[in-house]
């Protein structure tokens, strides 16, 4: 009998491994790697253990990985909505986020925003926002696993003033966090339309010189191409490609208004694609063309966006919504099946971020990243296949369970690391003063 | 000072009678019924009540009217998905529906699916099944309201052999039930390629001779189309039209594909349209052109469709849904803002079944059938619009109260009525008799 740390007994079990749902396994826990799967009776014989639990009604999976946020957005939840685009951002968002957004507000909006993905389900995100700094803090704060992109873009805020005082910035970011168990430092240049070709140019060599993935809006809106057309006379996608920034190194969130050229450059440049249905719907953006996209050998993650556009950061309703819109798209309901859903929802995020040999999966020796679902609620029941009740049943509440690096971060609902109460207030607070 | 039953108070309410949220109002309730909306002071002097109760942190509308159901398949959840659409019929529903749709069945399946129903914030439905005093059973122990269609369809079940069957065991449920005060009995020919002209011409009468609707799906899929101009040389709504029955008494159910000549006869005839856009998007039938039949003064309710194909009752869902899917389709994120989305799942449901007069908003003399939705939680702060919340943003477990008729069906979260374990352990001795 080998001593190890933990074992999770499991009803059901989706490893994102192998494309088939395992019963009554466990999964072997030690000094916060996954030691080992096997079933219960196996495991039982082979291991002791200091911690067992068995998740009777419960399908154990690794966490979700939201791979688009903008987490101190969480602030502007349903402040405007049901808006044109262009209203919606010049007369509600960008004056709220120019008279609010600070590091107080960043800290407070961040942990706020990672409570809820946590209560969600989702172990590790990919952030693009401002005050770096502070939504680090609160990924040390909530023992989370998070991306944090560097941004930079022609507007001036609080955080910068120009595209050169945010690169310093985030390098010092970078520097500073470079060591983080937990945190990966991406530059993210904003989109096509807020950055010049000089910059582009120096964020590429930054991003090859110190290994770092490339997170961007690409071809999001009509009026994204329309504006690159103008000023470039090329789309998006063939400008980035001049620029040499379509390679697997780019992180392409949206990808929505596409045509046969750009189909072909992403095709030949492999960049990571991340899809955000919700946001794209509810915004009236466009599609992103995903089971094409996969047809075609791209890697498809999946993330919420923020929740001033989406309006929450809830990845088990993201699922339901990708699935729902391939279907319809395709004309075909066949397509994108259930354990493909989930696959986008955790493992393809984790190779779009480069994370894929530390996350993303059930995989003896990586890190002990997952979440427990309680499928025994009357909307879960009957139950006949797992995947499918996870997919196109569950809700998020059903979420029990999640851990991060081996530590359990929800259990059986209740933050172990965080103040829900607190945190609320805050929001509270935040809220009446916005509002006045 | 005036005695009554009951006042509830609330911080947020939406009537569905003036397009706005009422702030800090109460509900006020006597013999069953709504009594008077008023500021809270303002009824704290009025009336006096023998039980009063604050919602501090919840929106109160008018409960959900789940337009278009099959309660019973409730049971065939997830028993197959990702599949085109005649496998999934030929192959999976179909027989599983001869081998195993009984009394019994109907009557366990139905309480567990109008179970769902009221925890997700339902007061009333739409149902077309077998079976039918089995589902009236379940409308009697729960406290629910519904309407309930006596289906036929050139299909033998274990219900009926023919569509006189059919007629003949309808009208005795409809005999049967006609006085019951939460039971509405409607006349339902499953569809144009299942039910001959001549039982649509008797269907008809029996119709207008009892004042029924006549609750059809109607131009669901391409198939349906097809078969109709190959058997009929016409479309279905052409065909309908012919024998007289579209009118607003006939409830058109999807009504996904709808070219010019066909949007016409709706516009002309003005029947009531269920838009079921999860159901849609899941087996890719296409899409209800909401918008546009909107504005040409049709009215659009809601509903989930059976839980085998959508796969849950989930009103709060299927709003998001059917908002994100509007505003998607029509490219303009302005198009149907909350409000709208809320009307279509209370007050058009009301409509729809001709129940506008007893239920479907809070207004005066109407029946007392609301809910609450504790707007507390992380995922729905902070709180800038009680509507946005609602619908971008909460999720079915917030509802945490249920009134129909004045009684409370569900009391923070536990139900008065049904009994939650019996109901689910009958879901799993079933799952288990189905999957043997």
């Amino acid at each position: 009998m080998e001593k190890v740390d933990e074992i999770i007994q499991a009803k059901w079990m989706i490893t994102c491994e192998e494309k088939k749902v395992l019963e009554n396994h466990s999964l072997v826990i030690d000094k916060n790697l996954i030691k080992d799967i096997l079933p219960i009776e196996l495991a039982a014989q082979k291991y002791s253990a200091t911690h067992i639990e068995h998740f009777a009604t419960h399908v154990v999976l690794p966490g979700f990985i939201n791979t688009h946020t903008h987490l101190a957005m969480n602030y502007f939840r349903g402040l405007a909505d049901d808006l044109a685009l262009m209203d919606w951002l010049n007369n509600y968002i960008w004056p709220a986020e120019k008279k609010w957004v600070s590091q107080e507000f960043v800290h407070d909006a961040s942990l706020f925003a990672i409570a809820e993905m946590i209560r969600g389900g989702s172990i590790c995100f990919n952030d693009m926002y401002f005050f770096l700094q502070q939504t680090a803090k609160a990924v040390d704060i909530s023992g989370i696993r998070g991306a944090i992109g560097m941004t930079v873009i022609n507007v001036p805020t609080a955080w910068a003033k120009n595209p050169d005082e945010y690169l310093a910035k985030g390098m010092e970011f970078f520097q500073e966090y470079k060591n983080h168990p937990r945190i990966l430092t991406t530059i993210a240049p904003h989109g096509p339309y807020t950055v010049d070709d000089e910059h582009l140019l120096q964020i590429k060599k930054i991003a090859e010189d110190n290994n770092l993935k490339i997170n961007m809006h690409v071809h999001e809106t009509k009026d994204e191409i329309q504006h690159s057309l103008k000023n470039y006379q090329m789309r998006p996608l063939a400008r980035l490609k001049k620029l040499g920034l379509v390679s697997p190194r780019l992180i392409a969130i949206h990808a929505c208004q596409l045509n046969e050229e750009d189909i072909k450059i992403l095709t030949d440049g492999k960049p990571q694609i991340v899809h955000c249905p919700e946001s794209n719907m509810k915004l009236a953006s466009g599609t992103c063309p995903v089971a094409r996209l996969h047809s075609l050998g791209l890697n498809i993650a999946l993330g919420t966006d923020g929740a001033a556009s989406n309006n929450d950061l809830d990845m088990v309703g993201e699922m339901r919504s990708a699935a729902f819109l391939t279907k319809h798209t395709t004309e075909n309901p066949a397509t994108q099946p259930a354990l493909d859903t989930i696959y986008m929802a955790t493992i393809n995020g984790a190779k779009a971020l480069g994370l894929e040999n530390i996350t993303g999966s059930l995989k003896k020796g990586k890190s002990a990243d997952f979440i427990a679902i309680n499928l025994d609620d009357i909307e879960t029941r009957p139950l006949y296949h797992a995947d499918s009740q996870v997919v196109y049943a569950a809700s998020r509440n059903q979420v029990s369970d999640v851990w991060v690096a081996g530590v359990r971060l929800l259990k059986k609902r209740e933050f172990t690391t965080l103040d829900e109460e607190a945190i609320k207030t805050k929001a509270r607070n935040w809220r009446n003063k916005i509002m006045s």
